[in-house]
């Protein structure tokens, strides 16, 4: 049983994902899809909700909702011309039916969370029945559901909605029945709350959706298709001889994530940990590139470093001063004033009372961290607040340092020979990351430098 | 002008006191003495007071007067023959008043915080007339001063009492104008509030009356009298070839004393850093040896590692998976459990949200940590606590390393040479201090690896 | 310049307001009207936008809406024929508008306070242009205006909003000029946010919007139309001989408010008092009788007792036992604890330390009164709480009591000879008002001995 | 069994003592005594202690313990000349004893709460021995006792003390086995917390200490010996013909002794109400009079009002307009801001929400209750806050009045045919009280009029 996540939007497209699930099913493997959108359409809806409820005129919800029918007509046409009166009628409906809610919208001046998750849902439930016909026409049977049918049940938080533990059950009497001998389709960032009001998952949410309906069904692998080959050691675009990596371990991709590698969100990767499902990271454009595996490290083959991710935009923020009162009181202090301006905090380091508590945080938060700490130093609490706005963050992250010493060395030693200083370091017993800060015009070359020096071009598995 | 703080006892011990002073004093120095009590007497009284506030019969008020006379005035008899009578009234009243105090906190069975701070200042208030007789035996003038004479007004935290600013005035009016011709011989860790109660000024409180003294008298140097050479290179129980370093910066011995290096109390550092005065750490034993000067960095040659702490009897708790619920509020959650059982953190370091939160902790704070935090870990909050009893700590101290790059790459290639993994590394932006944890067993080693990798044994300054 | 509040529904009511305006129009006297919806309609609106947003089918919109129409085009044949035309279309007008709102709650699924506050002022916004078009008929110009139109600008609190201080501005500019000449209709119980939301002013809504309007034009008297011939003595329900009063004061009639008197809530009083304009509450059916009028107390002839009401579905509770703690820290627990559970208290009674602190409250609170006080009691902050829940509380309320010594003893005694015990007294010191509590068996009876004692049935005035 | 709480001071009134104790012995009944200091000795002990503390000089301890040995052993030498040497000997025991305390807390410079304690308790080390002889010298065996020796148990709140429950045990083991066959005379005022630690019981102490024993021996009755013949209708200092009371109820003299009336201390109360045992008010003077018994309600004959008490230095606040927030919240705010600055509330009345909710505080709590309230009006949480300085509170009290209807009329109809307005009233459902406030010019006239209307002066019992 396979199962993916993947955008569709033109008919190539289309036929590439029906490509891909075909053989699949005439192999007997048990395969669900879960879709979003098609491209663009999703923002397109955002807009015109976001127009209609504030317009005092008689907005163009027509003209929007025409063009809308002539986008997955035409796509439907291409892909599914045996189908396309069937389903064009299920267009036409969901269309009317959007038109209703646009209009009462526009009627009662007001857009509620909950209207706006529903109208934001049109999106894949215009695309899903475009795939799933295009897959009847290649004569594998298919079904649309919408999250709600797949047994997606939600918390009722609108726009930023989380599965509850209930959807297991519903997963799997609802999607797992289709799988023999059919391929469900299943509207991806959607689900219901327990009194079936409609929800949206939030951001990287059709990868939530497919993970939660892998999880779900007991899925022997989850594949996400994206537009990329696979997770790859540094970002291509300063490392030219960034890789792409066979396998992964959960916890690597994760703090690669945090560190601001888009490839996967940590909340599409939960779901799959938890049930020790591996997560296939593939290319929709290149259906035989392998990709990477995402799985737990006792499964793969260990290499000491595996990536290495850099952040531009954060600030270095120095608390200095503290050791007079007691250090344990002033820690909370501190991070009682950050949590209340809502400064997340990227990474702390202390190693001695007085030098100082160290923070990385976002540019975007800086200000409100400077606006949160001067207070303390007023009173007296610590001595002076200082920052340092042109500071890069690199995390160095691999599961197999943890059982070879010296790795540290290695690191620092490269940028020791680069004549790059580290401003700040923090690596955690968990031993999968070492973190550092450098000077903001530092950061792109520690990042190569380092990439050479753990010869991450270089494919050791092969 | 030259300052010392020292202890006293055999009469050999004061005449070395004498011996140093001496030719300082014939040179034209002005100096003033900062005098402990008796070795060993401070905690005879304290062991007294105890016993008198709890015994329901006559406790041995007499008998321990009886000693107390008896090796004061042996002593007071070897080192100022002359005084003997003169100086003996006046252990004699002293000893009266002491008896009359005891009796008093017999009679109502009540040791407050006050009284008990001004019977252990009797430990001064006997040994300082024998010294400043022992200074007139040798020709020199001398008188005796308590801390409220010498002008010391502190706060009315008894038992840890602070210096307060208005000290500053005091001393100069009473202590400058006693130092042409004469030299004072000054009580230490005592002073008196505004209202003139006694008080005591905490751990090394004579090293800090020494440091208050020497601020306020602006002295060209203060000079601490210890039984070492000076500051070391590490610790020489462990590493035998560890050199006494010739200059130190006042930030860096912060640094090695919260890491346990127990020659100066950073509360001694702070009076003469906001002066600038330099603190020269002596040894009463070798006076010809210059030991060790205390500084600011700008001032003395750089070296990039200057010394090296271990701390063997600390835990490492990790707090795991805080990232489902927003990090700023976690650590807000963390830091005041921690703070509410008043557990000192002496490390911290976070890189990444998942990997975690690791804290260093006294062995003996351990437990209440994790009784601190396995509730949050119940509500949720965080995924789980974990600790790791048998590791130790380690700061690599040296100012010089903010300014050279590979220092980190030279700590973390020798350790991983010597096949030593660092579980957790924390480096703040001062840049004084690289801090890394190692399993137990690996603790002494990896100072030794270290101490040779910078050869500190190696005196860079001849 | 004269000014009403009043229903309307029948053809006759419509007469008789006309009846009543077109003298004082004829006068030259300035009036407004302020109309609230046709009896009963209101009710209907509510009902079906509650079932339209739970309807899961299609629901009864257009039935409701032909009835609607029905009801309000036969009205406007019967009182202006002439308008019939004009006005069916701007009544057919709103209908539609009245139709798109809730067909789109229908398809939202989602009746939200604010959407619920518009459909509402439907009722006002289909009987005001009957009312304009029926003093048009007899010859009087006018015109309808919504709360917005008239100038009420509100806070946001949907369904209980209030007044802001700018609406006097609003009111001034647009309903003054149009009083020379013409008689505007205003619709009662609605005005509109900043920014134009309307929204509804909760019970009562239409005296207090007639109370607004009548301040924001400076009026000489604010007219209440009713169906009662004004304030009574007593209620005539209980007390046959209960009169009509000819005058009372503000306070004396907020006083009979809050003890359940419903002829006029505290909330129309306040924009009338504080611009000291006479409030004068009448009858539709007997638009001769003069009423009763509300001013301030220095301009009418005093008597010492004016009116008494009965309260009967209250409960007492008694708080015992307090002394021996304090008890300013007890009445802070008490209120806090009845605070949090949102317990109206009525009556507050407390002579003494021991004795208790007794309570009044609705019976519907006295659950929540237990439960907020026993955590108390069990704390040991309290000995006990007990309660009675068969009592009644009467109000005597009268002005002059304040200057006529005796008035309690006449209560009092008049209740002794009547062997009715009171429970609980309490008279604060405005001295409008004594309150006391008595057995619920004998709250009725309570009440027709003090209206025989103070003889409320004879006109003093006469 | 009978007992006793008496002031001794002179040969004349122990000797009163002695021969109220003697039949009573004589006829075999069990009989303990409590005893206070000598009459202004406890003064004088105080002020000796808060001399000797602060006395820099030499304090006049001497003169002091001479002065008390004086009066001790003369009065001592008149009661029980035949155990003169005795007792002196006890006495002069004890006076060394004070002298060693005053001593150290000369030398210490500090008088802890613990110390005082300690040092007052000697008023009646000095006179419970005294007594005892006076009583052997009759041949009446009797042993003196401390508070700690009589089983008496406190909390640890020096100067304001609590007996805790478990002194039941230690009184009956202690106290009880000395009934048979002697007298015990126990030190009154003082008791001991479970570490042995002296305490005293602060005000009333002594009558406390009685009532305590009392409940703890199972006593019949406990007598109180005062110099007034018993609980009068009045103060006689007002009303020339108040009249002591046969009986009252322990909660009625609770009520008077909240009023001002200063005969018993409610503390002294609780000890013998929760065993149901009797206090008998009787005056050394009068040893045949019988006094005032105070009881159970159930027990004695009712008497509609038994007694008026008058307090004139109490001040009104009036804090008006509350309405407008619902009651709840405001009450909850008035008291949380009164119970922050420590002001006790007398009166609390609040009959309907516009009028207000007024309070009666004492005159030295008025400005610190407007200082608390003022903010309150300032947020517009109520409209004012005004206040009246120049009233007087009655209370009229008597449990007979629950079931007289009509006391209340004949209560205000007396101050209304003396033209005497009520400014407030509050009565409790207890019915124990009608409490009311007046113009402070009619306090005492008020008093007159209402001790009149009910024929206070004319003893009913008879």
């Amino acid at each position: 049983m396979k199962f993916g996540g993947t955008s569709v939007g033109e008919a190539d497209c289309i036929r590439r994902v029906a490509d891909i699930v075909e053989p699949h099913h005439r192999a007997g493997d048990e395969v669900a899809l879960v879709v979003s959108a098609c491209s663009g359409i999703t923002d397109q809806i955002i807009a015109i909700a976001d127009e209609v409820v504030k317009s005092m005129e008689q907005p163009p919800i027509g003209a929007f909702l025409a063009a809308m029918r002539t986008r997955h007509t035409r796509l439907l046409g291409e892909v599914a011309p045996d189908y396309a009166d069937e389903v064009t009628a299920v267009i036409d409906d969901r269309l009317t039916r959007l038109q209703n809610i646009l209009t009462a919208v526009h009627t009662l001046k007001e857009l509620t969370p909950r209207s706006r998750d529903y109208i934001i849902s049109f999106g894949e439930r215009l695309s899903a029945p475009i795939v799933a016909a295009a897959l009847r026409q290649r004569g594998i049977p298919s079904v649309a559901l919408d999250g709600a049918e797949a047994g997606i049940v939600t918390t009722a938080n609108h726009g930023d909605a989380r599965a509850l533990p209930s959807s297991e059950t519903g997963i799997r009497s609802r999607v797992a029945p289709l799988l023999a001998g059919s391929v469900p389709v299943i509207m991806g960032f959607m689900g219901a709350t327990e009194q079936g009001v409609v929800t949206t998952l939030g951001r990287s949410g059709s990868d939530y959706s497919a993970a939660v309906i892998g999880a779900g069904v007991g899925a022997d692998e989850i594949w996400i298709w994206t537009d990329v080959d696979g997770v790859m050691t540094s970002d291509p675009r300063i490392i030219r001889d960034a890789r792409v990596l066979n396998d992964i371990s959960y916890l690597e991709v994760m703090e690669l994530s945090y560190f601001g590698a888009k490839v996967l969100h940590p909340r599409s990767i939960e779901p799959a940990m938890q049930k020790d499902i591996p997560i296939r990271v593939r290319n929709t454009f290149r259906p035989d590139y392998p990709g990477t595996i995402v799985l737990r490290d006792e499964h793969r083959e260990k290499r000491v470093v595996k990536a290495i991710a850099l952040i531009e935009k954060v600030a270095l923020v120095n608390v200095n001063g503290a050791q007079m009162i007691g250090r344990p009181g002033v820690a909370k202090t501190i991070f009682s004033a950050l949590a209340e301006r809502e400064v997340n905090v990227m990474m702390i380091s202390q190693g001695s009372s007085e030098a100082n508590i160290s923070l990385i945080v976002d540019e975007s938060h800086l200000e409100a961290a400077i606006a949160a700490l001067t207070p303390i130093a007023k009173q007296g609490v610590v001595r002076e607040v200082t920052c340092d706005r042109d500071v890069a963050a690199l995390a160095v992250v691999g599961a197999g340092m943890a059982g070879t010493p010296g790795t540290g060395g290695r690191i620092f030693s490269a940028l020791g020979r680069a004549q790059i200083n580290t401003m700040m370091i923090s690596q955690g017993s968990s031993e999968v990351n070492v973190s550092f800060v450098v000077k903001g015009g530092d950061g792109k070359r520690a990042l190569q430098v380092l990439h050479d020096e753990f010869r991450l071009s270089e494919n050791s598995d092969d």
